[in-house]
């Protein structure tokens, strides 16, 4: 990345009103718009299903194994952010890791709490088993909230007899609802885009009148036995830092194989702007690498 | 793995006397005489030299980059192990980075105690900028007590004004003489090799009357700002898992750029034991795909 890279990308986040201030439908669709400017892979082929009542979009490259696919939950707090804010994200992911991909519109809160978008999660899990795909070679995956729910996802996979996935990629991962990280204060200035503050209201929408601690709500504070390899990728400069870091030490204690990865001074899931940033195609091109040697 | 290759190493490290049980020549002969063991690279070419007073070890082959260097800082808790115990990793890892290796006898307690192998890694160091190496073609790797040293010299360069090497590889580093992760008692049961018992004593040994907190000691407590990129690999069946871990975080919070690796149910550096278990091989080319990566 270049100095200049860096500022004309943290300018651009930081002139972003907080979420906060704006009403669902407006935040919905700022993300989805700008999401709609990133770059997809030339040869990428979108198709749109439906899964029960959820909307999803399958995306490959002529080069993917159509054997191997990474079933994607996108960030947004819980609360935001849709198939089409990240198909600039997944679909590069894709192409770059040589595999399908199926981006899931799970439910979002405030209409829809804690546990809706774990049960999306499963759904969407259960059509690729369904499908006839195995589950080596499916992999997890999502961004802040959408990174939470991927270890969710897997321990909820876990707790109902299923079989887990290959792998699982979580960039930035938002895994404790009790919001207890010290890096949400010691990075709080340094972050232009989440903060401690919007987190809890947040929260409060997903999880509302539910238990916090729940294992499918804040996997930090769940049992992560039998969970398959995971890569977490994190900026230095961010306030989940401790989400990611805590996160990786509990998958470590419990016998799963870890790759932290902790890149410095980028703004949170800054793989979102890969067309402007050369690190979050870096970013991009290391989580592949890891796809490609789990599960093709 | 198989797992009849993990047992008959397991059962091998099981069958080695505890350190402290034997005289310091016994232990540094049976560790030189393991290490004998290993197989080296064909092609591979070593040069003895001294510098100052210490003995040193270039190792090269046909294909490494002669501009690239590995400064390498062996394991055995200050008191025991060398260029002898550690060729077969060190010359495998600069084999498949690409690499020139230059590996270092620093000086061991009892006889030298801290400061005295910070200040022998320093002067390796050092030898290696007046032979004209750019500092950031020069990667400085260690594994346990040498993994901490690793960091303990970054740090001593920095504070001396010194330019920092462009990389650094910590196998299971040692970087707490306060012996405080909690993986030194919730892994003392897993860990065939290394006891909070063994390191109490160890580190008695190398730090005496001087201060378990300073940070050439114990480096986890050292401001980590300004260091290159670390890659970090552990066990997760190790009471040092959280060594690895917690400087993981620390060196997160001070910007640096990260790669933690967590293996699980591996020995303590079972990159030793390459010749056995296959993922010796598969971490070993794992670290040189970083080093190769960041200092060629």
């Amino acid at each position: 990345m270049t100095v200049q890279e860096r500022q004309v990308v943290f300018d651009l986040l930081r002139s972003i009103p907080a979420p906060g201030s704006m009403s669902i439908p407006e935040l919905r669709a700022m993300f989805d718009q700008a999401g709609a400017t990133t770059k997809l892979p030339e040869d990428v082929v979108l198709e749109e299903v439906t899964i029960g009542a959820l909307r999803a979009e399958w995306s490959s490259t002529p080069h993917a194994d159509p054997t191997s696919t990474l079933l994607y939950l996108h960030g947004g707090g819980y609360t935001f952010g849709s198939v089409a804010s990240h198909r600039g994200l997944v679909t590069n992911l894709g192409s770059l890791a040589g595999v399908r991909t199926l981006a899931l519109d799970y439910r979002l809160a405030p209409e829809h709490k804690f546990p809706s978008p774990v049960e999306d999660a499963v759904a969407g899990y259960r059509h690729l088993l369904d499908q006839g795909f195995a589950p080596q070679r499916i992999a997890v995956g999502g961004d802040s909230a959408g990174g939470g729910l991927a270890i969710a996802l897997m321990i909820a996979l876990r707790d109902a007899g299923l079989p887990v996935p290959g792998a699982a990629l979580c960039i930035a991962p938002w895994v404790d609802m009790m919001l207890e990280g010290d890096s949400m204060l010691t990075k709080a200035e340094l972050d232009p885009l989440v903060s401690r503050h919007e987190l809890t209201r947040m929260m409060g929408e997903y999880i509302a009148e539910k238990d916090r601690t729940d294992p499918r709500a804040s996997p930090l504070l769940g049992d992560l036995a039998g969970l398959p390899p995971v890569m977490i990728q994190v900026s230095s400069h961010e306030v989940l830092l401790d989400d990611a870091h805590r996160i990786a030490g509990r998958l470590a204690a419990a016998d799963v194989a870890v790759r932290l990865q902790v890149w410095p001074r980028m703004p949170h899931v800054w793989h979102l702007y890969a067309d402007m940033l050369s690190e979050g195609r870096a970013a991009l091109a290391q989580a592949a690498g890891f796809l490609r040697e789990r599960i093709r």
